[in-house]
């Protein structure tokens, strides 16, 4: 299978020292994903692929090495979105789980199953029942104390103490990077996008953030008629502030207009920058990676843009061996929260001769006693 | 304060033989709720209020009584949607917690708070986590089995024993009942929405349904500027179902348009019925109870609809003294979940001489070296 991907390692505050770091652990991803694709994964496979590279690497928020709770606990996020199913998987706040992004996308694809007694396959899973439910997988599950990396637990340390001194001080932050994201479209034109996050540092246990939450923190819809494009996205920044403004719904969404790159800036001016939701926010920091892509020429536009400091983004088509990596920068003389960068690009990806049309959608169904 | 209240006890299906409980159910919810108002609480106290005894009923699936999961536990969802600042706060999979509709009040009204570092409370929280913020709350912590019910004991047994005769049948189905919610405007114009929902029987645990999804199980957006009319809506139904559609919001919103019964009969048509999100469910059961208002002359109107074979609704104005409620039928020749029932009437709340406009909110801010 062929396909075009992209990731991404937060939008936040890349440091100079680590850039080259940040590059590199988004050109694997990639890799990781190009490799699922030729191995005959699909677009769900190479998201997933790339994240769990991504949630591997002890310099993102996301798997290990995750910021820690106010318990210094690991508590991930993780979502993925079907584009051609349009299933949906999430897990919430959840600890001890190796790759959180696995169990999102055993949740996406067991929403196929029928359940006996009409009941149905849960698609966002919370906390211990997620745990479980990734142990019965036979996902890999580890110690509390294995899902922390030296770096983590120094930052920790390092807010405790800054939370102390500060603690009636408003203009002390943490810069922090936050969730994680791979966007793909395969050669059967199946898109896919997903999302991984630990949250933000010190958060409370059991908070939820985007990155599990339908619509703020990945979409990804096929084209059902030729008429819209197929349109990916995945987010990341402030979660609270994503969940109500749904930016990975309508930043996707916003797609469908004309030219992709004006649509996008339109999207995150108003429908995040200037939205009636964060009326009350006065630093709005987000970031989108996402694609459109029309499968009738097999053409499509990749795109980014952040109202944070910086984004770390990577892309790769399967027929260009290398991946390309760059970190995009709002203008030095720009307050990050306030104005966005928005840059986009072409890419090709040339179909199956028999591409599997969306409704034509072969799903196992067989009756399951157990949850 | 004045206002209007409309409230809901599930849909689904009520037995005839406990219709009359039903009935009277929803009609103290609107009594407290109506209470609330009179002693001087906003829309959202008057939500909160309603779900309370909503909850507390051992009928409805709510708080106490309500469904168990899979391992005999009761894990309960909620939300509020303030409808002035556009806050939301839910919480999801908890358990102990005797009123879940009040830690969810709690996590919206504290939306409001400035955390120290530029950290950000939390609007989602789920499992113990979200137990141990109601504790600091002052919430009502109970005990695991407080929370279960006679009835809800029984169903249980009687659901376990099904699954193990008819595991590999898919005609037998557990007739739920499902999220219980309300809606009120007050006489400041303020409108919000609230939801709370033990989830489906035999539920995995962690499982997070739609009354603790953003979009999905309420919506509440007031009138910026007269043009368009100020909207409230929540949703009862198979959660995984209101979630892919995002109910709540896709309601609330069709109202913008001018009939308003039309509007939410299209609504739940296009995007329930018809919605591509849920092109492999066979049946497509869900609810929606809504309200449309007219800040400039104090007029509203009052909507439900549902595909299931019955909803139980009741709906008060703080100046008629009684509640009046009704259970609304599908015609009999129609199977549920293929065709929706809706259903209007209008109603007046006179406003105070001086309207707090939306964007004139004083909120309490203050730093806050706790989470």
């Amino acid at each position: 299978m062929n396909g075009f991907i992209a990731v991404h390692c937060g939008a936040g505050y890349h440091s100079d020292t680590l850039r080259k770091d940040y590059q590199k652990t988004c050109y694997t991803a990639c890799r990781k994903a190009g490799q699922a694709l030729r191995e005959g994964g699909n677009a769900v496979d190479a998201v997933e692929k790339a994240i769990v590279e991504l949630e591997n690497s002890s310099l993102t928020n996301a798997g290990y090495g995750s910021n820690l709770s106010w318990d210094g606990l690991v508590e991930c996020d993780a979502s993925i979105m079907n584009g051609q199913t349009l299933h949906f998987g999430a897990c919430g706040a959840v600890s001890n789980v190796w790759n959180p992004i696995k169990l999102a996308k055993q949740l996406c694809i067991k929403q196929c199953d029928n359940l006996s007694l009409g009941r149905v396959p849960p698609c966002i899973l919370t906390g211990k029942g997620a745990r479980t439910w990734a142990e019965r997988m036979g996902l890999e599950i580890v110690d509390d104390k294995k899902m922390i990396s030296a770096r983590s637990f120094r930052n920790y340390k390092h807010c405790k103490r800054k939370l102390k001194r500060y603690s009636l001080q408003n203009d002390v932050r943490f810069s922090p990077l936050d969730t994680v994201g791979a966007i793909c479209v395969d050669s059967n034109g199946v898109v896919a996008a997903g999302a991984s996050s630990g949250g933000v540092s010190l958060k409370h246990e059991g908070r939820v953030g985007q990155a599990a939450s339908f619509g703020s923190g990945v979409w990804a819809v096929m084209s059902r008629d030729g008429k819209k494009p197929s349109v990916a996205s995945c987010t990341s920044g402030c979660g609270e502030h994503l969940i109500r403004t749904q930016l990975a719904r309508n930043t996707a969404e916003s797609l469908f207009e004309s030219s992709p790159v004006l649509s996008l800036d339109k999207c995150l001016k108003e429908k995040f920058l200037e939205s009636p939701f964060l009326w009350d926010i006065p630093e709005r920091l987000g970031g989108a990676l996402a694609l459109s892509f029309n499968p009738e020429i097999g053409e499509g536009e990749l795109l980014w843009g952040h109202t944070t400091k910086t984004m770390c983004i990577g892309y790769m088509s399967t027929e260009i061996a290398k991946p390309k990596c760059i970190i995009s920068y709002l203008p030095s003389k720009v307050e990050p929260g306030h104005k966005a960068v928005v840059s986009g690009l072409p890419f090709k990806v040339p179909l199956q001769p028999c591409p599997v049309l969306q409704w034509e959608i072969k799903t196992e169904h067989h009756s399951n006693g157990s949850l």
